[in-house]
């Protein structure tokens, strides 16, 4: 029985997401529910009571990541589905809950159809994926990948001074567990895709088969600070002037690197800031991103050399300083082909595509076989009370995780 | 009698400037004598002293000007010579004391040689030109020539809560005298120029036949606020693009209006101003001077329509704010004769130029027949503590004053 025409059932899906978004709800249609607080507490224990209540045995680890699992027939490695139930201050009812509550529909669909796996199958919610109340973000997966040391991250303080350790232990969720290995042998996370692609295109899904590179830089261009008055235009070594030819320049480049090539000036700072007076120095912050770490290299090079040559012009001095890198993540191959085949499966419209954003599965992608799945947002809106996934498309999404884990666990 | 031999004491005016430079002098070689100090009351002090040796009437009005007069044969309307004294926080030995002590040095030349004039000559020092401890500038010429209310001047208060009103008298420069109304057929500064034209020119010094017009603006650009990594460039509405091609163009755009336009973009701001967040909202205040009115309204209209096409090039809305607008002055036409006449007669070599900065003459012009005289200053620089005029230069500058003065004042 190859079990292709099982599907989760939308609609508890749905209930069950707006069930979840009461909590830490706010007025505007939003959710605020910041890790470690009360609001999360409510939302944990919600979770851990759908999940006691569908027969799954459940561990807290020293980070508050919580596993809740089904036994398979063999005690091999599990087929695990993670996301977050922590949101942003101004959140959304739909970042992270969806993943976590997905993955919850898929071991009830399994229960109600009776279907027992070869590989038990693991739900996670991760701890602060979010880095809204406690930065940096995705901090509990990253414990888990090795990539943070737990007493750093116990030490870390929101702005009223409470660290997560203490309010782990607060909340009553500071487990006896060691934080990382577990045995899995393919990870699944569904989220929303928090940009306006697979609405644009009119898909219920997409195929996540990496997350892309990024680079943050500082464009820094100096000059001479003199008065606005006395000194004429071609006596300048004016700083703005050569900025602001570089930046057009780049933008103006940007589409050369192909669609999902990012280039984004997100902070502009003159100094001093007087507003007769030519700045000495101006500063650009860059985050530049792409799939394919060469190509984010290309783009540097690019930028670099408009950068020096608008200095060359103006006859300032001009540069770009790097300030962090994330490699881009490849998520792996048989993972994904699980996605895609799930989407043959279920009849279902995808494409390939790659994650602008983090997610825990950065991290849990260099401990173990990982792939995503993302849904539409609407209007491309994250990170904001408006978000939006319509009930079709979480379902669609729910039904590729289904899949895609039917196809790794192995099943009757 | 012509006097047209006459020139005045180079040495002795560079011994006087070096002497006041004393008072308040930094470790730098720059001078620290802020309005209404206990420095600026030993300039004053020490100014005062000179015009009693000089055989001079001083006269203190309610704004702490300073009066000094030589009488002519005639009680008739007189020339007047002012600038100021008071510097900068990191100031140097020029702005403001070359124009009050040339002015001395051309009463000492006309005594030493035993010339009456006609007309009465008048020196002023102009209370708080700079506007550094108390803001606004030329606050006190502004009194005078009914800008300002003597009042609402003496109430405005440094950063430490002083009044300039508690600090005249503190000082013992609140004079009797009602400010205003003095009879003044003619009115000279002379000043450093603040910028490298004459240097570039290799001129002694420059005939100043008005002050620019000056504006300021705010290019305002609005667009959406998302996310760095999920949202193709092709579906944002990015106000940093929009205003770099709006500022690059506009640069390219002014040497159009000639050699005295100027485009100063002083300060930039990007909200929420984080890095990896294209900002919904991007402001760029915008100085725009020229010594033609028209002109500063055709390089608003050129840029007002630059920044709309950008806007609508990149899908984001943008607009020009004005902030502030400051006429153009055009010195009295008699008064830039008699400089002019001056330099034929010293044999100087000058050019017409207009001032980028204000000076208490902007405000003097409104009141009475008004030129001005700049020597000039090495590598422009100014309101810093390495300013520097060559002696020869003051020298010059001072032979035009006094000879503009004699041109004016009749003489034998």
């Amino acid at each position: 029985m190859t079990r292709s025409d099982l599907r989760v059932n939308g609609e508890r899906l749905w209930r069950r997401l707006m069930e979840m978004a009461e909590i830490g709800a706010t007025e505007k249609g939003g959710v605020c529910r910041l890790t470690l607080t009360d609001e999360d507490r409510r939302g944990r224990d919600l979770f851990a009571r759908w999940c006691d209540e569908a027969g799954l045995h459940m561990e807290i680890d020293r980070m508050g990541n919580m596993f809740a699992r089904r036994k398979g027939r063999s005690n091999g490695p599990a087929v695990m589905m993670g996301s977050h139930l922590d949101s942003q201050p101004t959140g959304g009812k739909f970042d992270g809950a969806l993943g976590v509550l997905a993955a919850l529909e898929v071991i009830e669909t399994l229960n109600d159809a009776g279907v027992e796996t070869d590989a038990p199958i693991e739900i996670v919610n991760w701890t602060n994926e979010e880095g809204a109340r406690f930065a940096p973000a995705m901090v509990s997966s990253g414990v888990y990948a090795g990539v943070f040391d737990i007493e750093d991250v116990y030490a870390i303080a929101d702005k009223e001074g409470k660290t997560i350790g203490e309010e782990l232990e607060r909340i009553g969720y500071k487990g006896e567990r060691q934080v990382g290995g577990r045995d899995w042998q393919a990870c699944f996370e569904v989220h929303i895709e928090q940009g306006p692609i697979l609405e644009d295109r009119g898909l219920p899904a997409g195929v996540v088969a990496g997350v892309q590179g990024m680079r943050w830089y500082d464009i820094v261009v100096e000059g001479d600070e003199v008065h606005a008055g006395p000194t004429p235009m071609d006596r300048r070594r004016d700083p703005v002037r050569a900025l602001a030819d570089a930046l057009s320049a780049i933008y103006a480049d940007i589409p050369n690197y192909g669609e999902w090539a990012r280039f984004t000036v997100g902070d502009l700072k003159a100094e001093p800031g007087s507003r007769n007076t030519v700045p000495g120095r101006v500063t650009a912050t860059v985050d530049i991103r792409h799939p394919d770490d060469k190509v984010v290299e290309e783009i540097e090079a690019a930028m670099t050399r408009i950068v020096a040559e608008a200095g060359k012009r103006h006859n300032v001095e001009a540069r770009v300083e790097t300030v962090w890198a994330s490699p881009a993540v490849k998520f792996d191959e048989t993972c994904v082909a699980s996605v895609r085949k799930a989407a043959e499966t279920c009849g279902l419209d995808t494409m390939d595509m790659v994650s602008g954003a983090g997610h825990d599965s950065v991290y849990i992608a260099r401990v173990a076989p990982t792939a995503m799945i993302f849904v539409p947002s609407k209007d491309g809106i994250s990170h904001n009370e408006a978000e939006y996934s319509a009930p079709g498309d979480c379902e669609a999404g729910a039904n590729l995780l289904l899949h895609a884990v039917l196809d790794r666990a192995g099943h009757d």
